[in-house]
């Protein structure tokens, strides 16, 4: 396939299933992949950080990577996360990606280091060139303690480096001053959103799509949110991520005291998977602290309050 | 007057115009005033961030609160920033804040000593029952390093002690979860943001108004804004808010080799209105550093894209 | 008396001792001081964090300064914290402290705002030209979440803005490169650590002394561990501080579910002194958790096992 | 060779020399490490910050490490830094290290993932008992942005999963009340500084010894200060240090404008090895910004200044 210029609309970061061992669970990424496009998903992020791919060997991204490649078959893009400290690292887990048949490449900034402007811009440049595919940026100060700025995203979109962003900074009125200037400049980028809560305004302010962690436990309605917003009907956006707000609270059922709030997140994204049929193995990968059965009892009731039990 | 329950609209955090020699220059507070009621704005912040009220002594904040409150003469509600560090520092200002006929207060989280969530809540129960006046919580972590928790602010909406909040924080996500809990239990519970630049977004959620430093600047185009939201015209919102949000680069107008982030925002605004001849004088308080010719310029230019010359 | 140059010694941050109700109790602060230089310290520094100065009214301020003073009767300096937002009301801060009688001045960088180097600098020069007194920076980055930089210190020590530095930043590694560079220029500039758990460390390093939080529950012990370095003795020093380094461990005290850290210190300080008999009420100021019967008892646990019962 | 119980000394954290086109430049390294070893330093750490890990990709660490191992040939032991985001990736940087040969792993906190104490304990229990050798915490909250928790190591300490912590928190206050924890406890557990600016205190406080990053280029100057401070010639390990901070001040060497505090630092311990002759290339990975002429004769300068050329 020819890859969309610009990428848009509602674009899952896949949670990766494993088996109770930590192994890649190939056949519940399946049918977990077949459900998202079938829900009307239009693209496929795997190895982000709702994949898990900070806790995945290299072995094991390729393995996840290559199933979900397969099952998808073309029928919509896959992004593929090629998460590693600096650039080198991540060369190399880009080279992965490309022979795993990724439709485009995502990247943040170096982490663990501390980087300079200068230093971010030179990064993506060598990914771009050094990977030949579409190359998207991953903004996500929470995990790489590092908020891109906005004239290096301007600078590498307007030199085709990146074809895209998707911003999971969470700094939305940052994004509204780059909107604003994209659209003057290169609106051939895609800008989607990684915050899940607030997509209708994002749609609203112009992104061109979202990439919703919750979108693996209810991909019909950020369709249905999406379609909406295409249509201009506002109201109806509005409505869909309200009850996708209240559905979010599933990922609070972790209990703070012995959890962090990643394992909280991603067990309850998980526990709400396996209640929901489409994975067989709620695990998450070790050191996290599994979800306990009050806590499952709790993502059960969200689940149940939204509609989809 | 009474206070609207609940508060909603254009509410500017008013810049305080100062003399030459950083007194409050009350001709221009009152100009500067007239022009914002007559601009349709349907509250006035003094007192705030924007309004320098870090920079201010006691004696220049009861100043110019009692010229504006003298001005505004009961057309729209005053609110009164009462910022200090704790408590019995703010019922200090508080009550200054009342005896200069404030119609509800604005305060923050204590800020300088590290606090607990408990800690927060009590400050705000001891502000109210102390003051006697409506009181809005003040979410500005970027000045207090403290993000208001939700839980904090649902008790303090259900139990009474908060007409309303001022998010400033810039987590949309947060606001929306809040949004959507308060809807449910709060209904004249009113939430304004400080992110002047997704206001459509935040209107579009369910917020009740907004507090746009940029609004000392074009308060017409919030109004229109907001009237658009209102009406439910969100292509003219969002149009709306794309010249604003452009408009809003005169805010890094200083050189930042030489001045602080908050020196060339604050600066840019009084230069903006000193410009449109809203107010004498574009001084700020020092050790702000002042703009200089070349800064101005860039502000001229702004506003002149906008339309504003 | 004339102003020591540089000032050398044990400096305890006076706790201000309150009432029930609130007030400052003067009868206790009296007490205290007079306890202090009973323990040979070399210095008093009232109002600041340890003297609660954010939680103290203008009015409060000014009688525990007065109180201090006059008890002192000149007998050690008086250094007096002016801890406010910005360079106006500082300099009302200081005016007070001045009419109280205070031989030197504590400020910190701005707060609150975001400010920039230069603005910092401009800061401490307004401040040591409008009031007249020796001028100390208090680089405490966890209250005001500056951290002085290093060049700025040594321009204001070098065209004597400063008279010296308090440093509760932490970073011994910067401080260190500090005291290079000053010994280098400026010898008599006097320099002052804040961290009160590695004071044979920083003394050693060649910091002229230090101003401990603890030093109010063990004044001797940080006055004997002084005169050990100063005699050369470093396990003397050693053997002191590694018992004032487990005694510390009174300011976890409070239970972190129900207060922050700042509730637990000051209430186990004041407990302490309580208990000790330096004061008459160990209250801490509003929103401030107290310190609960099984907390005062793991206090009095520490002072026994560190000789202080 | 038998594991040294605790671990004591010079260790200085290897710097990795480059080929211009990146590969690891094994006679350089061999060169460097017989260097540090003639010295007479106690122990050799590859892979850490230094050793530029973070930019490493898996096969040059491990021909690194190989060489590193090789050349050492048992004189002292040789640590290995495991430098990965989480468990299953770092146990396989283990086996990777277990194969070349390193005596102990050096392995950090999870990182790019938000982690609890508990998943951080459980993170260390399973790389000890999956590797199978002396393991240490690396502590460097700049890199991972988590302090480690002083309970953590004391639990971990105490149950033997950890023989020793590289602290490079630079909290010294609160490695302080570790250390006098520890002492009690489990005087067998190493624990080594990575604040290179305060060894003496350090030594003093009962710290067991020092991973120097500038040791790269001034080892004999760290063996020096550690010996005068084992022998208690406190005056002695004081200068030295000082002599060292100022040396320090190389790091300084590159223009913030355009490069990153990583990248000057990095560049400039390079920089300063190339210069000494120590290794035949000063290039750092990439995307690191090289030093330009004018950086690398202010090196020149600071090692002339401390008599090292």
């Amino acid at each position: 396939m020819s890859f969309p210029t610009p990428l848009r609309g509602v674009i899952p970061p896949v949670i990766t299933p494993l088996t109770p061992s930590g192994e890649v669970d190939v056949p519940s990424l399946r049918r977990l992949t077949e459900h998202l496009i079938g829900a009307g998903v239009h693209g496929l992020f795997l190895l982000g950080s709702s994949g898990e791919a900070a806790h995945l060997t290299d072995g094991r991204r390729r393995t996840a990577l290559e199933a979900a490649v397969e099952t998808t078959a073309g029928r919509v893009p896959v992004l593929a996360g090629v998460i590693d400290t600096t650039t080198a690292r991540v060369l190399e887990r880009a080279a992965d990606a490309v022979r795993a048949g990724a439709d485009a490449l995502v990247a943040t900034a170096p982490f663990y280091t501390r980087t300079h402007p200068v230093e971010i811009a030179d990064h993506f440049r060598r990914i771009r060139s050094g990977a030949g595919l579409p190359l998207f940026a991953y903004d996500i100060p929470v995990a790489v303690h590092t908020k891109l700025p906005r004239d290096v995203v301007l600078d590498l979109a307007a030199d085709g480096t990146l074809a895209g962003l998707k911003d999971s900074s969470g700094d939305e009125g940052s994004l509204r001053r780059l909107l604003v200037e994209l659209r003057r400049r290169t609106p051939d980028f895609s800008v989607l959103t990684g915050s899940e809560l607030t997509v209708d305004g994002a749609l609203l302010a112009g992104a061109d799509g979202v990439v919703p962690g919750l979108g693996n436990v209810d991909a019909l309605g950020y369709v249905r949110l999406y379609e909406a917003a295409r249509a201009g009907d506002w109201a109806a956006a509005r409505a869909e991520q309200d009850r996708l707000a209240a559905l979010f609270s599933l990922t609070d059922a972790g209990d703070p005291a012995v959890m962090g709030a990643g394992s909280s997140a991603l067990g309850a994204f998980k526990a709400a998977a396996h209640l929901l049929g489409l994975i067989d193995c709620p695990a998450t990968a070790a050191p996290q602290v599994p979800l306990d059965a009050a806590a499952v009892t709790r993502v059960r009731t969200h689940l149940a309050e939204a509609g989809l039990l």
